[in-house]
């Protein structure tokens, strides 16, 4: 059936309802345009309207609605999502949760929150409840919501410590609304989370989370600089494995991303300067200076609290994950970026490797991870940008080393992904979005479960572009 | 020159010395006598006298008339040592620091305090204050010094997530007082730790200590039982490995020691079956719950905030570290015991051979460590003591398969360390206790610079017996 917008609307009109259009279309953007890939293919789409419910009770009216008048629903936090994941592919509604912004329960070690509210506002109000923090969070901690977190992000600031939010444990439990004639209200733990997080909203919407929570300390902020780039991961490797040290990141930039890139750093090192950003627990910080004071190869050049900059660089996490990648694209607008995972125990090597094949055109930005108990890295590495071919070539000369690439110039979970369908999404959304309405054209596996990824998928109802 | 007790005590009599010789005798001894080999040859030991500084003042004027009538001084927290650490083997003094158990400041990650405050009561200030505690804890807790600890110990219940109280960042600083004509006040920091730490008082007395503290939650104790023993140390490997999960114990016992060593644990198992003990955030709970549905080799037999035992068991880390064999030793008093060293990556290959030569001589006890960033195993395996030659080969065999051993068996610093000399703690003592008084007998390095191991380490002024 096509979508009766105009019905649909009417019914929802007693709702906080956006009519302006630049403001709907500013809503149906988010980041895509990291990626040359898809801004080439996604910059013209557009949701038909914009509808900000205030409560759970207005998201099942709105599903309801959309469901009875077959209007595609796209959920957005924040819209800071880089693969078009909050982008209504098709058109028809785009749910804003901005409204959705109360923390609702904070306890020792967890808190119960809204999904609108932003990651930001969520850390200042459980520490100042009882001196707590999410374990992690999305260098757009200062704009992005813990919804979108969960359902479009992987990890962050923090993952150096706790992993990643798939990792057992760092969600607690989800409440979901489905997308049905009469649609249903679900609570999910365990096994059954692994469903709807990091799902991008094409089988249910969240609205409540339950998420573990860490000390919130006043952590040291500080950029270490070593000649040698090897150096400079190998620090921040070693670092990680400091069972005594707590840290909250550790991040590794290839010269010359410090000199180019990063205009507040920039008078403090020089173009050969590698670069590692640190948070590092105040209590640690002895022991941090101990074992920096092993390391003759590495300075430190900033710290937060004790500091002679001429102005301050900011956050230094706001170095850090795709912050880097927005950095570089201020500077030179022909940068992107890929997501590469380099997994114990050869992650050393293989970034070694990497960087001797394709240094300087592919730049080495590394953030430490946990992964399985081990330190491993992810690497957001920058991309000067020529063709799609060539960055598909890239991608395959990391593919082959055995780098595994999650591909950020795809709109598809599963491209984005392992390039395999996730049959736990697939049977819920088979079973709360029958009429495929949710995020449509995110999932390949709904759309076309034959599809063979040898080429990128284009979802055949994508907007055309006027 | 000999030692001059009638003028010490005389000098030092208007503070609170301790006459009862009953008193003296309990005061001159710890927990050497888990060890047939030291049972043997310390049992006799005891102090001329004991006496009880108030502050660090005394703790000064003590040392001072010690060493002006040449007195050795050997320092007690609560004398819950295994090696004989805080036993007086030539006599003279034993400065019990009971009265010096201040808790000063508690920051966010941090906390002030007298060396003499049993580890349970700084937890429960620490919490009481702000929900914080130790980052890690000797199993005995209830009865221990946090200065016996820091200058005897080495880890315990927490070191699966942070380590080894010698890894940076465990301890921040040290206050430490000198054996001299004029004792000194130094403060010790990052690579000066080691000079103190694990080193049994033998060249200064620590009269404040900073440590780190992490969040304390109200820990779900649990045993968990398997058929099969590598099921049990998969387990708890895996489970140390899930960086989402946050725990604080996890310790496995090969069967039999469940049915016949653990009383009120014997009704729930058989003879045949493996346990794991385990501590884990009330948070990760659902996350654990998860992890534990996946693995149907092991069942959950008891938590302890939902039971239907006839009776508690008590804290589930009371069945850990050390306490294993105690409780064994209770039940067969010819139970003794080993430290071993299971390093990273075979540890469970080693496990595995350890146990097919020698079980059930000696019984597999584990506990997960923290080492360099990676999960490992410290073994404290239970030995059915035949003979001290026999002993000397289990060892060897051990040492031989690569799994290094730390010898409970031996009074000295060095035996029952790597076997090497500290240079950092040999060159302190040097500065800091230029005659030699400090708890004698325990670092050979002092003694007999070119001792060369090969048989057990006699000290030549050890007190005969009677
Ligand atoms: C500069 C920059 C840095 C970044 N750094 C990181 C990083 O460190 N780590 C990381 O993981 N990501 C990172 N990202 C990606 C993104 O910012 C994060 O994932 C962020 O948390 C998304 O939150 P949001 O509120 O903006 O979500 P949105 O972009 O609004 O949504 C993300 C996805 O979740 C869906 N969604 C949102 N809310 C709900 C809900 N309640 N129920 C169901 N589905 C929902 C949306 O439909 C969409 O598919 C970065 C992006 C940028 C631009
Ligand atoms: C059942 C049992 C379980 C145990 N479990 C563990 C465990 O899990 N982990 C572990 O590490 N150990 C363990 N131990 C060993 C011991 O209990 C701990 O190391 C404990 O922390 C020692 O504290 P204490 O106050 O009893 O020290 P003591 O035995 O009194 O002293 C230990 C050593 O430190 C010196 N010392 C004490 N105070 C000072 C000071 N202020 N300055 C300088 N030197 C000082 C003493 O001279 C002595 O050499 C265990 C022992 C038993 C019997």
């Amino acid at each position: 059936m096509p979508a009766d917008i105009a019905g649909a609307k009417a019914a929802l009109s007693h709702l906080d309802i956006e009519e302006k259009e630049v403001a709907i279309k500013a809503a149906s953007r988010d980041f895509f345009w990291y990626s040359p890939v898809l801004k080439d293919r996604l910059d013209h789409v557009v949701a038909d309207f914009v509808v900000r419910p205030r409560n759970e009770a207005e998201v099942i009216e709105i599903l309801k609605v959309c469901y009875a008048h077959d209007v595609p629903v796209t959920t957005r936090g924040a819209g800071t999502g880089n693969y078009g994941q909050a982008m209504p592919l098709e058109g028809g509604c785009v749910m804003h949760l901005r409204h959705m912004d109360k923390v609702k329960e904070i306890h020792p070690g967890r808190v119960i929150c809204e999904p609108g509210v932003l990651l930001k506002d969520l850390d200042a109000a459980t520490k100042e409840h009882s001196g707590q923090e999410l374990r992690m969070f999305s260098s757009t901690w200062a704009t992005a919501t813990i919804g979108g977190f969960i359902a479009g992000g992987s990890g962050g600031v923090g993952s150096c410590t706790w992993g990643s939010l798939r990792d057992l444990g760092n969600i607690i439990r989800l409440r979901v609304v489905t997308m049905e004639e009469e649609p249903r209200i679900v609570e999910f733990t365990g096994e059954e989370l692994a469903r709807v997080s990091h799902a991008y909203g094409t089988n249910g919407i969240i609205t409540e989370v339950e998420m573990p929570l860490a000390p919130a300390y006043d952590w040291v902020e500080m950029f270490v600089a070593t000649d040698d780039f090897m150096d400079a991961a190998r620090f921040a490797e070693a670092l990680a494995n400091q069972d005594g040290i707590l840290i909250k990141l550790a991040t590794v930039f290839e010269a010359p991303i410090a000199k180019d890139y990063f205009q507040r750093v920039a008078p403090y090192v020089e173009a050969d300067t590698n670069l590692i950003g640190l948070m590092v627990a105040p209590q640690s910080m002895d022991g941090f200076l101990t074992f920096l004071g092993r390391r003759p190869e590495a300075r430190l050049i900033y710290r937060n609290d004790d500091f002679d900059w001429a102005r301050t660089p900011g956050p230094v996490f706001e170095y850090g994950w795709n912050h880097t990648t927005l950095r570089a694209l201020k500077v030179d607008p022909s940068i992107t970026y890929l997501q590469v995972r380099y997994g114990y125990p050869n992650h050393l090597d293989l970034i070694e490797k990497m960087r001797n094949e394709l240094s300087p055109e592919v730049l080495q930005h590394l953030e430490v991870l946990r992964e399985g108990g081990k330190v491993i890295f992810a690497g957001l590495s920058l991309v000067k940008f020529t063709t799609e071919e060539r960055l598909d070539e890239i991608i395959r000369l990391h593919e082959e080393a055995g780098a595994m690439i999650f591909n950020p110039h795809r709109y598809t979970l599963e491209e984005g992904g392992r390039q395999t369908v996730d049959d736990r999404q697939l049977r819920f959304k088979k079973e709360a979005d029958p009429k495929g309405l949710l995020n449509p054209g995110k999932m390949i596996a709904w759309d076309d479960p034959d599809w063979d990824y040898s080429r990128m998928y284009a979802y055949p109802k994508l907007q055309a572009a006027e």
